[in-house]
């Protein structure tokens, strides 16, 4: 009989509600293991927050038990929470992950000022054991170098959890995803496989990355003027094909971008990225060269208003100014959210005079996330028992079930889980389990954790109505009112003459603290709620806006 | 000799900045008129706007000389300014369209209880003279019925407009391009082709509107359970094929959301759409309806938040309840910004079980406006001496024009304006004129225009850092504080403990007003200043955030 004590618990802290802040915990008897640790990037609906956390207070509550931290790979979504948990955790918890991911983990946690963590390399193809759980660790095809999928067998049951991937048949690195691996994985038997479902519903197979180079080569071949290229800093093998294709074509390459110069730096130093020292030059030293020899590498694919694409679209960029005639390579596609913002620049890079190429009109991006018949294929070669689509929304989730479904998976053993939903293995298979406490933390500032829903309502209120705030001075004894009213708005506006509805809240004000103070009322919140309900009406009948009103009273 | 008033000036007001807003002005000596008089709906970087409109001052400085308004088509991004232009005209003008144009403007100026606007209807094919300008009209495609293009003869040279176009070589009401009548022009001769460049980045042929609905059928084929279709409800042959196709199966048609119900009222009294009484059900009256038979047609295809897709997403729709197995298609594609808004509500109507066809999946939509083959195709046919891409951003007009030199034109034959640049044609041919004064009037709730770029940003800043109100009253004749000290924040933490803040506030403050008193400052705006740098630099240093500082400062 299965006791409660071994059975294998698997729960998502994060990555089911959209993509980011993906993070999985491992749970069996005393031991646990946590898979990635990434945070999400807001959007409009978080109105001046900086960073989203996954609420990983699970782990912190069990963190005796913790053995280890995997991370599959370098980017921010699996990566950026792992400062936060660290420093919640407080002791020193290994963390593993390949060369380059630990590179990119260490600069990170040394921003941080998190002193000496216990970073552990491990290798694709190695293998390595954290208290009850036997870990193999297969490399992936995806957008950054050195990604892994982790097959984590116990004694109970195994899990196998892909990490972002793709399949790739000509990846420029010659690393390819470890067929052989995952087979063997296949043989040995796989409970459950939690799987990538990023591009679930795209058709058919993703693009190589090579062909990108081919794309690029043209394009520099033909260009006649200056050429610039935004894209994702991470991305070494596109970063790796822009520097090709220059050389290629005698042209150096001048980077710009603080995360861009940083990748390049830790890339290079790695052996990740190559390229020689006389081929690669200084932003401040390009000011003499002629426009056909230089490739400007920047930031900014994603529209971000303060990188270096969108400093040089508008005319601010310190060393590069566009000339008619430049060619500017979007080599990105907009993550979802940012359309608006990637066309911006893209319309300042036109009316500056610049020709612009991007992912619609040239091959110069493709995905690093495995589309349907990858995902197809995944599932044939692992041949799992179970599977649970991750890392995604959940239009994503559904269509990459629908998936498994088509390739014979029964209904009944594909699951859609939300954040904190819990499956428990045994000898016996699969279930759902007791979901955990789940959630998101709101990084905005200095401040991590206690910004709640309140705080962004009021933001977004702000935001479209704007603020009224009424300031009076009253008598304590008396309640009479004492000196000169006070209107404050911003983001607000009272009809054609201001001076007319001032007047008009004046009037409104004067006659609500004449009533109250007749009726003997000093309590400053019952004058306030009087005031609050004149202004809005007020404002209202004036201006059919509702606006924030916040009414202030000094007692004197 | 040319003299200033024997040239044909043409003004685009709006419509070069952005999908939107679509406004052309015409001025022949004596003579003006207007074609098309649209809005754009507000992105989030104009939070709590309602819309924006065109400055149309120009016009309404010429008034005497308006001889008439052409609208080419319904929808709002060309008519939407009309109520707004008519009302600051004052005196009746001219308003010209079809049929269907005319019935959807009817509406929208009774709800701004526009009176007896001289509504005159004209015809494809139709021909009309406004003071020295002849105006025919030619059937175009687009994702509504009745649009048409303008073909503007005057002594001195000609323009057409295309107004949106493509070409549908299989339009499902028989109603084909009036490719005679655009050969015919070209034969006249046309001096300036100003034509759509919305679709301009697309390469090969827009697909045929007929498309969508053999998808529909398939999927309405195979649907087991209810269907929604959620849709623009003025594309009413999109309309009519969900129609179609659900009486083809035995289903009766639910017609949901306020826009819905008005447009396909209109259009079925107006003849545009066709489906018999019976077919068509009250959605009161669905409740002991079979889920398969029936078909929900609904708005909310852009994730509008108070949609009827949106509603029933959410479980709060008053007759529509999503059950498993529902099937909803988007028969739409998101507007640039809408993306994660219509993602979220396919997110829910996931979670709660229904099944999702959108067009990414299926044929469920096609575009409204030429692809680039068409657009060459439109050059190729009217043959014109110069052209001005409209109707697009930055990067879409430098895409369209890039098409016309594919085609033959001569670089200096065509033009990349901004909203407000002027064109002059004579005999000799087109050049650049002076410029017109120009931009957008921002209409917020009942306020129309002088809302500027300070409140807008403002409620930026509101919305990503909040707000910190500090208010004191100080002694009018000493400048010293009289009672106490409020801080009021909205939108803004402060550290983990609110009261460490407040008191950390007070300090800085109680330090300032001692400062200013004992140097006997009693000017109040002196005293805000120094309030409101003390109070910022504390938040800045204990919060790392910059709030908006509003300093009250009340004599008692």
């Amino acid at each position: 009989m299965t006791t409660k004590k071994n059975r294998l618990r698997v729960i998502p802290l994060g990555g089911l509600d959209g993509i980011g802040k993906n993070m999985t915990v491992l749970e069996l008897g005393n031991d646990m293991i946590v898979i990635d640790a990434g945070l999400m990037f807001p959007d409009d609906d978080h109105p001046g927050i900086d960073l989203i956390l996954p609420d990983y207070s699970y782990i912190i509550q069990r963190k005796e038990k913790l053995r280890g931290i995997i991370i599959t790979h370098g980017h921010e979504d699996h990566t950026g929470a792992l400062p936060y948990l660290l420093k919640d955790l407080g002791t020193p918890v290994p963390v593993l992950g390949t060369k380059l991911t630990l590179g990119i983990i260490a600069g990170k946690l040394e921003e941080h000022r998190i002193k000496k963590p216990k970073l552990r390399e491990i290798k694709q193809g190695g293998h390595v054991n954290l208290g009850m759980f036997g870990l193999d660790f297969f490399a992936v095809n995806h957008s950054i170098p050195d990604g892994v999928a982790v097959y984590v067998r116990t004694p109970v049951g195994s899990v196998l959890h892909t990490g972002d991937f793709k399949l790739d048949q000509t990846p420029i690195d010659g690393r390819f995803t470890d067929y052989a691996g995952f087979a063997k994985a296949a043989k040995q038997g796989v409970t459950l496989l939690m799987s990538d479902s990023t591009g679930a519903e795209s058709p058919g197979h993703t693009p190589s990355e090579s062909e990108v180079g081919a794309s690029l080569r043209t394009i520099f071949a033909a260009a006649e003027q200056r050429i610039i290229v935004a894209s994702f800093a991470s991305h070494v093998h596109r970063v790796q094909q822009v520097c090709d294709a220059a050389v290629a074509c005698g042209r150096k390459v001048v980077v710009t971008g603080r995360s861009m110069i940083n990748i390049t730096k830790i890339a290079r130093e790695l052996g990740y990225l190559h390229i020689a020292d006389d081929d690669i030059v200084d932003a401040f030293a390009m000011g003499d060269m002629p426009a056909n020899k230089v490739v400007v590498l920047c930031t900014g694919s994603q529209g971000e208003p303060l990188s270096a694409l969108a400093r040089i679209a508008n005319g601010e960029h310190k060393t590069v100014q566009i000339q008619a005639g430049d060619t500017v390579v979007i080599s990105a596609t907009p993550v979802p959210g940012n359309e608006k913002a990637v066309s911006r620049v893209m319309n300042r890079l036109y009316k500056a005079g610049a020709n612009v190429v991007h992912k619609g009109i040239a091959r110069v991006h493709v995905s690093g996330h495995a589309a349907a018949e990858e995902l197809k294929l995944m599932l044939n070669l692992v041949q799992p028992e179970y599977m649970v689509p991750i890392h995604g929304e959940m239009r994503h989730l559904h269509a990459h079930r629908a998936l498994a479904h088509a390739v014979g998976m029964p209904e009944d053993h594909t699951f859609i889980l939300d954040n904190g939903d819990c499956l428990e293995i045994d000898e016996s298979g699969v279930r759902r389990g007791q979901p955990v406490s789940s959630g998101v933390v709101y990084v905005d500032g200095l401040t991590v954790g206690d910004l709640g829903q309140v705080i962004l309502r009021d933001r977004q209120q702000l935001s479209s109505d704007g603020i009224a705030m009424i300031v009076v001075a009253i008598d304590s004894r008396t309640g009479a009112l004492a000196g000169e009213i006070e209107l404050v708005t911003r983001g607000l506006v009272l009809g054609a003459d201001s001076a007319d509805a001032l007047k008009g809240v004046r009037t409104r004000v004067d006659r609500v603290l004449k009533r109250t103070a007749s009726e003997g009322v000093t309590d400053s919140s019952v004058v306030k709620k009087a005031l609050h309900d004149a202004v809005s009406q007020y404002i209202w009948e004036s201006a059919r806006r509702r606006p924030m009103i916040i009414p202030v009273v000094m007692e004197v």
